[in-house]
């Protein structure tokens, strides 16, 4: 097992002694997959990221990854918690990116578990290139990210027929800006605005009320329905619909991981389980 | 087993005797889940699509679904083939909708299986619609759509800081336009040549010649790098390299289900196992 790279779960900075670089295990060079984990639902795993995952010498993982998934690891896996988003008691990235490259070089196969699709606002570019760089060898597992499996247990389809010709991913996560804050999502709220088009906003939930306001401004309905998810896939999914204009008041009422659909595709969404706002029951009756 | 839902790998349409609703086979309530398939790789399934197609008495296919998917339904499923997209020979969407409303309607656990993912371009919304219309159940399981996988094998991240603040999945497939043939995809070009933005076009190869010169009107640079993916995750995957002025000649040279991944990530992918176009070659000199 990698010196020092103890099994951390309580967000503190993984202390990780980074030398001996080899084959320390097995003989098999050490290798970087970068696994997509899915929504939450342990059952939306791939087949492909159950069984690397079991085969794993080390997890490294932050805290979107439910305890079910993690206990897919095998039972001599060691587990590394690289920490909480939007915390300051997360590892960096670039430490994220040095652990990994130094487990593989110490000769282990390394799970980097991440939520939904490495490559769909994962950060997982990042971990592919410091891989490239130092020569280690890495292979990506997509993985069914947050708003597909949104838009699966809403009954909302991204795409639609007549609704919604495309559909646009972005995220609502906006930039540190210094101490003055966070920066407003820099987007394209002229095409984000366009009619027919589906747009999905990861993490969108705490700059949701800058997103409706941005997106009316841009000329986009203040009717336009809007879904929003939160905990997709998970047993503690809840849904909100209402419409651009309630956005910033129904956000208000959700607190974990979430995706917004805002689009006429929403308006499809299955009613049963929804949880009504006074937006959405105005909608409805206009 | 469904009246005359016969096993048809043909082509043909199926012929299906529809009378006797009821709950015709354990007195369980009928149901159709639409599931995804995921790209074409069956270790690319979810847990849970491979747990219900298991279990299915139905299973509902076109012609992307791989033998070694269909081959994880239980050996007493009926499978029924509904025939190949844009061939004279599918079933048409209506005849689709209505064959799993009635198969759900004599108590059979269907399961429409789709590839990707049903809500991204699979008109999975139009099924889930007719059996809402119609009471029937319905539960969709999300799958890792092309866009995912192609990204995940090549390399090539959808979004990454600095290069892609989001990304649009786009259908290339026209629609048809009477006896004059195919109509151009009514696609929103200027939104699609913002540059930090990429442009993922499903169903793109046959008109490729067209999304490159509207997309170079509209203003994006004709030097934009251009990733096709070929069958994303099967064996006989392959990919082309090249930029936005090259991708006529490349997409010319593939002819199965393709991916292009359009912007500047594509240029990340990774370079061996990729197939040199000349204007790649112009590219990488530039």
């Amino acid at each position: 097992m990698a010196q020092g790279a103890d099994r951390e779960r309580d967000g503190r900075l993984v202390v990780f002694d980074g030398g001996e670089a080899g084959h320390a295990r097995s003989g098999r060079p050490g290798k970087v997959w970068l696994v997509g984990a899915g929504p939450g639902d342990p059952e939306l795993l791939t087949l492909k990221a159950a069984r690397v995952l079991a085969a794993a010498d080390v997890v490294v993982h932050d805290r979107l990854i439910p305890e079910a998934i993690l206990a897919l690891a095998s039972r001599g896996a060691r587990l590394i918690y690289v920490g909480k988003r939007k915390s300051h008691h997360s590892v960096p990235q670039d430490g994220i990116n040095e652990l990994l490259v130094a487990l593989a070089g110490q000769g282990f196969q390394v799970v980097r578990l991440k939520g939904g699709d490495p490559f769909v606002f994962g950060r997982g570019g990042e971990e592919m290139l410091a891989c490239r760089a130092a020569g280690v060898a890495c292979e990506v597992v997509p993985g069914v990210s947050a708003a597909l499996a949104a838009s699966a247990s809403s009954h909302a389809p991204l795409t639609h027929r007549g609704l919604a010709q495309a559909v646009t991913f972005v995220t609502g996560h906006a930039a540190p800006n210094g101490e003055e804050g966070w920066a407003e999502p820099e987007l394209d709220w002229i095409s984000l605005a366009r009619p027919n088009h589906t747009v999905v906003v990861y993490m969108g939930l705490s700059t949701a009320p800058v997103i409706a306001a941005r997106l009316t401004e841009a000329g986009r309905s203040a009717q336009t329905p809007v879904l929003l998810v939160e905990n997709a896939s998970r047993a503690d999914e809840r849904r909100v619909l209402t419409v651009l204009a309630g956005l910033p008041e129904a956000a208000a009422r959700l607190s974990g991981p979430a995706i917004l659909i805002i689009g006429e595709v929403a308006a499809l969404a299955e009613a049963q389980g929804l949880v009504d706002t006074a937006a959405e029951v105005e909608w409805k009756r206009a």
